[in-house]
């Protein structure tokens, strides 16, 4: 053996044994993967990854997708050895209580981690993700000479990757688009949890990719460095697809169980541990085992580091002179920053007219007046667009021939969209959003669920959201989503009531930048409602607040609505009201802003002395009981809807003003 | 034109007038779809669909799919035409209150709908349900001469249901499985509702299902009857692999906006109807017309259905003399039932030990118990058998060598598992049961909800059910998902505190025959409760019951707990006993059933005078104030959790005897 190839060896080595050492030390984990795909992985860390581990937050690095989140100790010893702030201790911790190495790689967590991980398929989605933002950024800021946004995304994937349907949409979109930078390996090792992947996986992959319009490599042998390194070459230098490189490897290589599913997901114990280190030449102590060249060797990742952003930063120098507005753009897109002025046509276009319309409509309006100031927000919807009115007139369609278009088309594939826009948001320059109807939110809960994870701005646009879009029918009327959405931590969902209160509710959507926000807004046209005589619907910003109340001593009941349910709720307490009835009115388009208040200001809504209140949503009623307590009481759907005109279905499910009315009379009574 | 083909013309033309004319009546609708996709569901229908109009439930029926689901009219104008109990009056009604003619098909409100479908991708993964439980069903019951169980699945897929990420899943597995008798007709129109499908679908779509092993056929000219027809011929001809033919059509055909997105979503209006029917050659008045030639012809349907079923109830009554077991069997299975003495290996499995056992662990003895005497109950896991306990023991694996295998192996694709579990209820002859973790059933959300909203038998397993499972960490731990699957109406979630309840829950899944059910089981062990101390295990049916408590009277404080946490709150209940406080303490397995009993009952176990009420559990607490109200309190989750070992995280956010103790100690002190 050549000492260089000796060196090679034992650079993988280390990373499959500190995978092994750590993995045994935590008493869990998946040793196997790491095994089998180190050697893959190093190709691709030491010859090809552009990235300073010395900053992590170096615009144009080449992004690192860990798809096969599980494999998360073959990430840690990478990002260990070339150099991140991430030190062998860590290691020695991992999947411990408040360590920077948790059993599934996670965004915020570890200096180097790209996105969370785990679920699976969602990396190579978010990948796609990324790879569009960088293009998209690319064609907006390069000048001639000045390829400033130039940057690859590699994305490491897993059998598991490739049997879950996100990925196949998203390379779908990938291969139509052409997103010639977005390089996957493909660590397609034969074997799954339950066995061979014999058993449910006998599908042609190479194939299928190829189908989508991707490039593929392979399968080559994924030991053969060689073989490794010139797909890899190939993939570079294909400007035009995505590129797939299919790697055969042995899952827990070395250990006397490799090429078993037993080395997949539990630690490989004391005595096979033992029996890999003795098969490929390692010592069996001390754990953790590092030798000083393999660390000399992966640290060169820090010069070489400094020597392409110094290279970089030259080149942005000279750019800044050049181009000192766009510079100053890009630089002000990368933190995160709204220009000034986002939102000054916003007012204009939802105050012109007191006409009911659908909130729908008023989003759409709203999000046309923020796009002009804002350029870099982004995006498009599962092929509804005319319906979610998520068109951004004036824009082209992103396609190749068009790598500038700031309207996407993701198809009918809600999940990779939502995966792709929370990839373009960890990119980083631009603000992405997505758009379906309500109830097919349901496809994309687990990318929403990683935005919410991760805290990133993206903005979800969900119309359609109740039983008001009639004719459709029950599997298209969301019942449970709302609730549902509500459930999930870190995602703040509004639903707004009118136009005035969509305009709020992206002003606050936008002015998230530390989590996802879903907007839920009707079909149906829904009255404007007098700010003359009801309060500015800025009271959004608090979650809650009170609409109206027919005097100003203490309310004898309350009645709270959301969205369409408002105006409802609104008539009903107008006509308590002209019953005698001391009646406030509380529009609450989101329960998150709303919790987040101080105590005095959730007091002045809903004092705890009113039990009294009346909640009416077009949507499950469980979960309300968090503001109507049970001694309140609840107007809403008792089961899913159905299909007919949407007054006729609010009508026979009795959400309607006269039944709130009703309801709030009889707690009155009960009084 | 020969008079065979004007014929032909005809029954083509008035599919597509009953459409557009249904469509313009309703004021909503899709007209395009049915124009485009007329004619090859014409040369299924009368050619090749065995079926009987009026025995929509004879088994041995072939299944029909309209994956395409908004292409409704078409299909209703197919089961009005070919004499199913559908009269033109509900097609008139299209879209309406109480019609049977909704807006997307619906399960069990039309006859002859064989599941509900509009949410894209659904109505082809069921399909592969459907063809798997054919060959399954056929596999165990049919003998040398007696193919009893011997009929085909066909579904009609659009543009839209191929972009979907849950059908490539299933017809991944499809190919796999090699389950011939599964066809595809695919409208491939080149139109959805952003416009030409360039602008996202730019993929090879036959050789995507090349790769999955599917014989392609075309794209042929939809149009071209002679074709289609031998497309599907050829088809029929190959038992060994799934088919697809694609057809390409013009959506809207014959209106001025023929091929444009404009045609699929919204009527046509009345000038543009016109005009399709003035280039079609179709009278333009009446509305609704269905010339005297046309109905006769279809519905010969009737006469060479019964034909069909007669030749069919011919060899069946034969297999009844030659094979009385097996006949009564599967007409016991046909009717849902279950067989004497089902449960009666459940006991011994569970009551065995007073170790400490996961509940997933005594979830797969109870399983393979139930097993033993329900050789019908079949399913398997999205690649975590052996985690989720699911694996039966003693079956094969379902393959192509083993077409009698009865576990199944979906890979890691929840989403298709769902709906092919769904599939295979809707088919009829078997109860499906499917598994992953909790927080993946975030992928499998849309089929699930189809079930509920179907009301059909399928049991969703779902293990690693909250912070207990350690350290795979956040993006592994459900945190929302528990209360986000009671939102759902008509799914009944069970979360089972220890074996005892494992096995009543499985007991209640299985005799919940009117709707999915969802067990919630724990990764890590849990106690076993001390029966001869606690209350039985059997008012698990009852949803919540009082399984202990401190003495007679009336409890001064009530503690709540589901599943893994219900041992922590009887500990809490026990210290506080201790320190002379009258408690009770509640298992609330399921809300579901605990919301269905009796006011008398709800009133017994949570009498409204106590408002001292603790829950605790280790998911998101909102919802829980249904149970507590506003003056109880709730020991939950108050976001997502972390890796480290499960006993540390219960410890670190607080999910714990003590701190549930101190919470019923202060609410006690408030009052």
């Amino acid at each position: 053996m050549h000492r260089e190839d000796s060196l090679q060896e034992s650079c993988i080595n280390t990373l499959r044994f500190l995978a092994v050492d750590a993995v045994q030390q935590a008493r869990s984990g998946h040793p196997g993967a790491p095994m089998g795909a180190a050697p893959m992985a190093f190709v691709l860390w030491d010859r090809f990854l552009k990235h300073n581990p010395a900053n992590p937050a170096w615009p144009d690095r080449d992004r690192f997708v860990l798809s096969a989140g599980h494999a998360s100790m073959l990430l840690y010893a990478l990002l260990h050895l070339t150099g991140y702030d991430l030190p062998l201790e860590e290691i020695r911790n991992f999947r411990q209580w408040e360590s920077r190495t948790p059993g599934h790689p996670e965004y915020g967590v570890t200096p180097g981690v790209e996105v969370t991980t785990g679920p699976l398929g969602q990396g190579l989605a978010h990948a796609v993700g990324m790879a569009l933002a960088e293009r998209w950024l690319a064609a907006h800021f390069n000048r001639p000479g000045f390829d400033v946004v130039n940057h690859r995304t590699y994305a490491l994937v897993s059998d598991g990757d490739m049997q879950e349907g996100v990925a196949g949409e998203a390379a779908s979109i990938a291969g139509t688009l052409g997103l010639g930078k977005l390089i996957c390996l493909y660590d397609d090792n034969g074997i799954q949890i339950e066995g061979s992947t014999r058993l449910t996986f006998r599908e042609d992959v190479a194939l299928r990719f190829r189908a989508y319009g991707w490039a593929v490599s392979g399968p080559i042998d994924g030991f053969d460095l060689d073989a490794v390194h010139d797909a890899l070459r190939t993939a570079v230098e294909n400007p035009h697809q995505p590129s797939l490189i299919i790697c055969r490897t042995v899952i827990g290589y070395g250990s006397p169980l490799q090429g078993t599913a037993k080395v997949h997901g539990e630690p490989l114990g004391e005595e096979n541990a033992r029996a890999a280190k003795l098969a490929l030449h390692w010592p069996e102590e001390p754990t953790f085992h590092v030798p000083r060249e393999v660390l000399q060797h992966m640290r060169m990742a820090l010069e070489r580091g400094q020597r392409e952003e110094s290279r970089w930063n030259a080149k942005w120098k000279a750019y800044r002179t050049e181009y000192p507005e766009e510079a100053e753009q890009l630089e002000a897109q990368f933190r995160g920053e709204l220009p000034a002025g986002w939102d000054c046509e916003v007012a204009e276009v939802v105050s012109g007219s007191s006409k009911p319309a659908a909130t729908r409509v008023s989003s759409g309006l709203v999000l046309n007046a923020l796009a002009k100031r804002i350029p870099f927000l982004i995006g498009g919807s599962a092929d509804l667009a005319p319906s979610t009115k998520t068109l951004i007139s004036g824009r082209g369609d992103q396609s190749p021939e068009d790598v500038k278009g700031g309207n996407l088309h993701f198809g009918v594939r809600e999940h990779a969209m939502g995966a792709i826009a929370g990839g373009m948001a960890l990119h980083g320059g631009l603000i992405p959003y997505c758009a379906t109807f309500l109830t097919f939110s349901d496809y994309m809960r687990p990318p929403m669920r990683l935005a919410a994870l991760m805290g990133i701005r993206v903005i979800y646009v969900f119309t359609h959201d109740g039983i008001g879009l009639g004719e459709d029918g029950p599997t298209h009327q969301p019942v449970e989503q709302l609730m549902g959405l509500r459930t999930v931590p870190g995602l703040t969902v509004i639903r707004p009531a009118d136009a005035a209160e969509t305009a709020e509710a992206w002003r606050a959507a936008l002015l998230n930048a530390r989590g996802p926000t879903a907007l839920v807004l009707s079909r149906q046209d829904v009255p404007q409602l007098d700010r003359s005589t009801v309060a500015s619907a800025h009271g959004l910003h608090r979650g809650a607040y009170i609409l109206w109340e027919s005097g100003a001593g203490k309310p004898q009941v309350i009645i709270m609505g959301t969205g369409s349910e408002v105006s409802v709720a609104l008539e009903a307490g107008r006509m308590l009201a002209e019953e005698g009835v001391a009646v406030r009115v509380v529009s609450v388009p989101s329960w998150e802003l709303f919790d987040r208040q101080d105590e005095d200001y959730r007091e002045l809504v809903l004092p705890r002395a009113v039990t009294a209140r009346v909640a009416v949503e077009a949507g499950v009623g469980l979960g309300w009981e968090h503001y109507t307590g049970l001694r309140g009481d609840i107007v809403a759907m008792r089961g899913f809807g159905a299909s007919a005109p949407g007054e006729i279905l609010y009508e026979r499910f009795g959400i309607t003003s006269h039944e709130v009315a009703k309801r709030a009379k009889r707690l009155l009574g009960e009084r």
